[in-house]
């Protein structure tokens, strides 16, 4: 999916709703057993009742990962229910070497390797620009970087000051000079809404992917506010909030209630804006 | 397998090599089919020749990732061929919020959930130290974070200077408030082999692990003289350099020379530390 596509859709649904599956065996309702097959169905009606709410989904590739082998095709049949009208993201924050790089944008990108294709990941920058080359070789791809996280731990490395700026204010500086508009994202935590003014000048065209609204406390209006911008620009995740509004045999009604207000919400800052 | 056990091993076997499994379906020798299968003979070939002359195997997760599912179940499959006296190493790079990274753990760390029992994970130290937590809270298992590497990047943040340090020390400072020589590894590249002493000065009793001898330019003497502690405190990972050093039928006995040569000049930089 392109950017404008994107857009458009944000436009259509009337939201930049990205709904995270973090789906925790552990979280699901018993009803549905506590196992891969229970795990399918969850995603599967998660899917169907937040659809029309929202213009993204992002798996949360460690909670795959902890099943093994068969969380692994858990995911591969998980995106199987996803539309194309919908952005699918691998939230895997991968990034290695050049050679190594190429393989994980393989696996996530290249179906006939892995039979799996995202439309985006997020990445890690750390190592440097050069380790997320590969990511950007993808025509229609997505490479979403890691900036500004919403946990304490931010403060040890991303919030320091090298020069006169911030390192993630440096790492914004440097992946535009490697990615355009076109295919680089940066993730930004929403708790940390009123910094989105100053980040808006290193990438004032860049989509960012907002994780941190709701169960960590960041507040939606204000990313709006800040960090909203003529293309709207925005992609705010929200996980738990949706997944977990209901444990019962409704679980799927009280999650698409949970995504429709957020929805509605959002659909406010979006007339704000117009 | 803990610290003293790890060095114990080192001087049993006179070598501080770590056989990097990077296995690529596209470099392993025809004859054994461009498959999974021919991937887990070759890994199975590679493993009981190199077994004599290392401590250590590494498997580089991107290249088992590539492959979707059936890669993992691969990966699953490789652990098998590899006895307990050897540390098994996740070169993974994981590193996210504290709830995911504990999926990552059980992922890497916990057969029962996974079918993956590793001795130790790769991690990413940008989210800071809260983002790691969860991997340093398994026993008997060990966290290797990135600090300086090999690639030319490293120059974009990991060299960036914050206060009186470069980036890359400040993660040795912080992440050792956290961890200790028993449960705490660093990765540094090969290829920086004169920055050893400094690093020591943050971390003089912890392994590191040393990529990028070999095809990467690094250079072993240097590493051994610049780097080695009392306890020895490397493990010198050696992928292409051996996985590939024979491409025909008699591929094993190409891989199991050329670690053995890898070993023989270890044992002598070992004898000088004697």
């Amino acid at each position: 999916m392109n950017r404008q596509q994107l857009i458009e859709q944000i436009h259509l649904q009337k939201s930049y709703l990205c709904v995270g599956l973090d789906t925790d065996i552990d979280k699901i309702p018993p009803h549905l057993g506590k196992n891969i097959s229970g795990m399918l169905a969850f995603n599967k009606a998660i899917i169907e009742a937040t659809l029309p709410f929202c213009v993204s989904y992002k798996i949360n590739t460690a909670f795959y990962e902890a099943m093994g082998a068969s969380g692994w095709k858990l995911m591969q049949q998980t995106l199987e229910f996803i539309p194309s009208t919908h952005l699918v993201i691998a939230d895997a924050k991968r990034g290695d070497i050049g050679n190594t790089s190429g393989m994980y944008a393989k696996a996530f990108f290249d179906k006939a390797s892995s039979g799996l294709s995202f439309d985006a990941i997020t990445t890690t920058p750390y190592m440097g620009k050069d380790s997320l080359e590969p990511f950007f070789a993808y025509k229609n791809k997505w490479v979403i970087v890691l900036a500004l996280t919403s946990n304490a731990g931010s403060a040890d490395f991303e919030q320091q000051t090298i020069g006169s700026k911030k390192l993630y204010e440096l790492v914004l500086e440097e992946f535009t000079k490697i990615g355009t508009p076109e295919n680089l994202m940066f993730v930004v935590g929403a708790t940390k809404a009123e910094l989105f003014t100053e980040i808006r000048k290193y990438a004032p065209d860049h989509f960012l992917l907002v994780p941190g609204v709701g169960a960590q406390g960041g507040d939606l209006e204000k990313v709006a506010r800040y960090g909203m911008n003529n293309d709207i620009g925005l992609l705010v995740n929200v996980s738990r909030g949706i997944l977990y509004a209901g444990s019962g045999s409704d679980f799927a009604t009280h999650a698409a209630n949970e995504a429709k207000f957020i929805q509605q919400q959002m659909e406010k800052t979006l007339n704000l804006k117009n």
